[in-house]
């Protein structure tokens, strides 16, 4: 049995970030245990038989898998004892906010993920690690999936040129997991920020929080990161 | 506005079928509309602007977007009026019970949908559909996805043979969700019932509750359902 919350997580995986922020957000303290999802090691499948990240082993409780689970399971906990101090929701508002909070997880988690973040994913990170370094992008892939997040950026430069945040007039998952996806792909140099404007204010904002500053000094092997990775005022 | 809810859908779409068991296991009464939703129409993008099944707009109330944003709607209905009569909670338990009823939603809206079911539904029926009927299925994508639907009985078959329900003493929406997968992939002759007989007695039981029987009513042009489809004796 852990002696605190273990996050099992990879630096570059978007779900594995999302729940990274909002345990930070709620003051959620945790060690996290790296993972190459990619391998599907015996150990990770006997904690996630899925063999997806990530996955939140909570002290003396039970064993959390994927990012759904995990965060309804501490959105749930205002009134138990896993929160150090008030931390405000992270589904807010009325049972109608909440439903367009989990439409826009849903769009960034879903949506996203698979037009976009996974496919670059693999083809610039997971691939050269499980071939050592020898394999080059597709890149008609590559050119394809980024057509695709000029669509998912204008989506979000709409929403957040509407809104405080990107799901209402609070911080909500939503922008943690929309956030989530941009800091991969920012990490990767892929995010054509210049374009959409009221997208990179948002991201700024929600960027100088103390929840992200974890994700900002995460580096990984082989892929460097751009100046304004870190930057506060990119 | 409607004159009552209604359910934007597609015969074979799992996750639509998915909520159609759900609103009938809550006796929830809803009208369908239905949509193609390869044909991503302007009707339907601004409905729901991912373009993405199903879409339940509430009568009087908000327009829902997605299983997921539904699902947790209406398991938040236990005080309100949405429910006509007493119905079973459908993420039952405890809080890590209902994390457990998450999870497995998780893979089967997830992972069984990407490894199996929008595989064989994109093979076998949606580009037929979009090419009049004249695209023959990809033999090698086919071959690769049945494998992967062994891997995912299995699953299903030890989960059965251990639980009263798949994902515990209960069902959930679990259950529903795995079942309305199962039930796009009976309806096109996809499931090797006999090779997982805890899987088969599973689904036979679901399959005989009154919420299913519309889903074995239904029929799509050009794709005849095998003799067992909706034989509760099969």
């Amino acid at each position: 049995m852990p002696r605190m919350h273990t996050l099992t997580h990879f630096r570059l995986c978007p779900h594995s970030r999302s729940v990274r922020l909002l345990l930070a957000e709620l003051d959620i303290g945790f060690a996290l245990i790296e993972e190459r999802p990619w391998e599907y090691r015996p150990e990770l499948m006997a904690m996630n038989p899925a063999g997806e990240l990530p996955v939140l082993a909570l002290e003396g409780g039970p064993v959390l898998c994927g990012s759904y689970a995990i965060s309804e399971y501490v959105a749930e906990d205002v009134k138990t004892n896993l929160r150090e101090r008030f931390a405000p929701p992270i589904f807010p508002g009325s049972r109608d906010d909440r439903a367009e909070v989990r439409r826009l997880v849903d769009w960034f988690h879903g949506k996203l993920n698979r037009e976009v973040t996974r496919e670059i994913l693999e083809e610039r990170v997971y691939r050269a690690y499980r071939m050592n370094g020898a394999a080059a992008p597709d890149v008609a892939i590559l050119r394809a999936v980024r057509e695709n997040l000029r669509y998912h950026m204008s989506y979000i430069a709409y929403l957040a040129h509407q809104r405080q945040w990107l799901a209402g007039d609070e911080m909500s998952f939503a922008d943690l997991a929309a956030a989530a996806h941009l800091s991969c792909l920012d990490y990767l140099g892929e995010v054509p920020w210049d374009e959409y404007e009221p997208a990179r204010i948002w991201y700024a904002r929600i960027k100088s929080r103390p929840a992200f500053r974890p994700l900002l000094a995460d580096r990984i092997s082989g892929v460097a990161a751009p100046g304004h990775y870190a930057d506060l005022d990119f």
